[in-house]
């Protein structure tokens, strides 16, 4: 099957190059390129790849669209919107890496991203990406919004709950960490070596888009009035997210009980690892896998989540792989293990 | 004034050389060693300083301690504990940077460090020497149990909120971020280079002892009926804490009152900056200066507040020099500023 | 086929199993180990493999040995020989990837390793790994002594100046800089994090056993009477070894010309790559390949060589595969890229 | 006294800040900025310092320049030039961080940094800032050339025998590796976080500014027909410079009397260390020291040198210091330790 891809040189960007390039069932055929025009990948990403890639100008993939069965976008946000539109008028399946149709309603688009949506009809037609939650829409659908990083994180460690109803009334604490290819290539101060190593900070505590993408991805599988405040922090590694997620328990819910339902959820999940072990970020490095920790603290009756991933690869471009897969019909797995 | 020091080698005792070998009025006469005789400090620690010390063993040590006015001990607890009843037997004032007396309670401690201690009575009046809540019993002490590094960032960031009623009641969520070297320098597997290099990962969620040493000193300034959820991880970069911390308000508050009991509280004090940015731990690395943010996330009713410090400075050798700053009457900043 | 392996809990025996888990033709038997038994792999190396695998001890490992088509050793040297002679006295081929059979001289060895050798005759017959200069001689061997990570960046980055004539009564000077997996997993103070983090340092400047393996193979290779002064530095980075090789010339052969020869050398070799621009080793890390670049300096006649690699990968256990590719007559690539 | 600077927002700028914060002498009293204006520094460089600095434009710094005794210039070369010839023609003296005035020749200085010089005569007459090869030069100083980073750990570790004849007729190789802060704070695609993190490149090998500097100077100290291969690296780390220095010898001098002649220069430099270890760059981190350590290989007669210093410190604002302290008779380690 020949795919595109729009957006190559980013870091998720390249990591789809990576991994299309050995998927067994996908040909990455044409790449669009906002700034390179006839230009080999190879002289910017010098890892060594099995096939040889030229980027285009956009022009001309646009007009070899068609030639395209599936094309990924992986813009920045705002920027991938007009492109979705675009592609999805020729018929052809977009998996879309940014934010802008995440969301379900143009209004709360604009709310948290400062701009007006295109198309609040494809914007709500749209499917949610997160493979595990999803495949039997995912399977269907012709737009999917790949979800961003932290989301991916923090809604796997949370469906289980959300889905039995334990999570409803509350507001959940998500501490976030992050690896630095989170702020992704485009330049500024803060994201300079000497700006960034040793030091850790937090940002947008409160005021980060993925808190409604979070939210309504709760509320659509079952959670009823939770509230996430999201707190993400930056650390000196590249890549790796660790979300830890605080719940207020009642007690009329005992921890074999919640551990039984992860079980459950998860028991046919490639990807999802039920971990009896405190989760490190190392160990799905590279990977399209997520790690999951439960811990419960009786003296304070909280709940804790650990959850890590690859931010990279499930966090973007291998979770956009494993909904093409679904999408194809093909196994999830395909050029992911 | 001719201090002496036990504990020089591992990262805090090294720090303590360095601060003293610049204070304008303590001279580090003596320093023990547990596994160093006669040994150029140098020799270890190829810092450059203004003088050369000794490591000598700790029966010479032990013979000439009469000479000393004070006594640093960074030894691990446990180990410090037979030292310090040594010591104050015979008269002489000690800042110890272990956890040994840093509880109040002889169960306590049993319950959370695994061992008897031995002397509940001292254990009871030792002051624990949190320089900015607790300067005045710090003058007046003899023994002071020198804070943990997480304990530090977390309490100077809480007790304007516990000693103003605003914490009653409540389970607060601590989910602090350490570098390396809060692990020491004990050799294990874990704090290799490469096992620790480019991963995070959480640790004793629930379960560390300075948990009990947080909510002990929140009581004692005020807070009743305060629990902490203590959730500490690892991350790779040599030195900083950042500690976040979540208080669910109930409305009645407002942040500005917030923010004006936290400028009231430190007004006067040297080494607290309430910022109106999101701290870094970069900012107060060297240093002993603890920078602390607050945000109130309408949305869902919570406060947040952000505190960073140097693990090693403000965390351990700093506040324990500050802290003999204050036992002696000397200017609180000598040697640290 | 059947492989098996003793020393799978060290980073090259890590790669070792993570390589053969994908393997096309060759699968991963029996693991022997030092320390554990009838342990799970994934207990100690928690990466998603797609095959499980268990630790047993030595006593079974070798009561199985029989059923095993090759053996790869990733043991500590010393250590490694008894093997090596257990099991090619079984007739069974070996990949050892230590120097214990790396140089041809009971004496040289004793010189550098410090102990005396136990088997001169097989050291002498064993063949020596480099893929890309000895694939003959690999492909008819059943002893390899895989070459060590240094004298592979370095001597792929000599031989067609070697093989050629032009390293002929020349002193090299190899300045070459590693990431701190080269220094295993042995728990020792210097491999702490907080002790190789933020620094570099110099290590056994024209002391490396690296040295006689180097000059031995320039010598086999063609070189007459050249000498290496080696001289390695550790930096705070996990994988990666940068090889800079300068050389005085004569001015007798133009650096056009040189380039040729590298052309030609390397025209048919999978994993080297001749790069017009300075090479980084994060382009090869979790790869096999080596990039090479060549710096001609007019002002002194100095022509410098700069190689990279992961080391380990191809400075261990990829080309530890690679050699048992082409011991089997397999195509050289098989599971590498 | 009074000194002022002209660009405090650079690496080497905040280090000096940092520096005069606490010297005792010299009071920074204005600080001009090409983009700030009116702007505390605080808000930019948040590190607590003593002082408050103001940056102001260099319109207003300009004006009341004839208040200071001194202005430090840290700009990039080209930009510090027309500035230096403002302020020297003021008759106000200048200690110059840039490469401006670190070459004798106007000619010379177009071959390496593709410009012409404003002034060849003040070019020549600057006197060149190694403050333990010059002190006595820069006592009668008005314009001090400070010396590159490279150039200081590279000539400390050589002027010894540059000095004694020893360099005479011969190439030196001089491999040096930096930490990333060598880079400065330009936004730049190659020094961001994940472009620089866990990987090594050689960069300019054979054409760095730094290697006419270095041969002048050993020129200017004794060596005749001395050249040198400067061929340097960075590391991901952010401080710190390790060069390693490779001479070829003939065996006419002995390794002891080599020695006697290092300590014999060094004896009175309080700033120097002559260490019988291998050299780190952490013992130099954040000082003005510079390490050396020589070892000599019997086997391939040659003498290597390591050096290592902080490249902001020692390598940019300590030295500027150090500089400006034997400018007005000040003890030379003001300061500084």
């Amino acid at each position: 099957m020949d795919v595109g891809l729009i957006g190559a040189t980013g870091y998720a960007g390249l990591e789809l190059v990576n991994i299309l390039d050995t998927h067994p069932h996908f040909s990455l055929k044409l790449i669009g390129s906002r700034s390179h025009d006839q230009v080999a990948l190879s002289s910017i990403f010098q890892k060594p790849l099995r096939h040889e890639y030229k980027l285009i100008n956009l022009e001309d993939f646009e007009a070899s669209i068609h030639q395209l069965q599936l094309v990924f976008l992986s813009l920045p946000h705002a920027q991938s919107m007009p492109w979705v539109e675009k592609i999805r008028d020729k018929g052809i399946p977009v998996v879309d890496l940014s934010g802008d149709y995440r969301l379900d309603d143009a209004n709360t688009y604009k709310t948290w991203y400062g701009l007006s949506h295109l198309n609040s009809t494809r914007l709500k037609s749209s499917v949610y990406g997160l493979s595990e939650l999803n495949a039997e829409l995912i399977a269907n659908a012709s737009l999917i919004a790949n979800p961003g990083c932290y989301p991916t994180a923090t809604l796997l460690a949370l469906s289980p709950l959300a889905k039995n109803g334990l999570l409803n009334n509350k507001t959940l604490i998500v501490d976030a960490k992050s690896g630095m290819s989170g702020a992704g290539k485009k330049l500024s101060q803060s994201v300079l070596y000497c700006e960034s190593n040793e030091t850790m900070r937090p940002y947008g505590t409160g005021a980060h888009r993925h808190t409604p993408e979070i939210e309504l991805t709760l509320q659509k599988i079952g959670a009823r009035h939770t509230k996430i405040l999201f707190s993400p922090s930056v650390v000196p590694m590249d890549r790796g997210i660790l979300s830890s997620i605080y719940i207020q328990m009642d007690g009329t819910v005992d921890f074999q009980t919640i551990l039984s339902l992860y079980k459950s959820a998860y028991k046919d999940k490639s990807f999802i690892r039920l971990i009896d072990k405190m989760p490190e970020t190392r160990w799905v490095k590279n990977t399209n896998y997520c790690d999951i920790h439960l811990v419960y603290d009786q003296r304070t009756s909280t709940l804790i989540v650990h959850s890590v991933i690859d931010n990279l690869i499930k966090g973007a471009a291998g979770q956009a792989v494993q909904n093409a897969n679904l999408m194809f019909k093909l196994p999830e797995t395909a050029g992911l293990v």
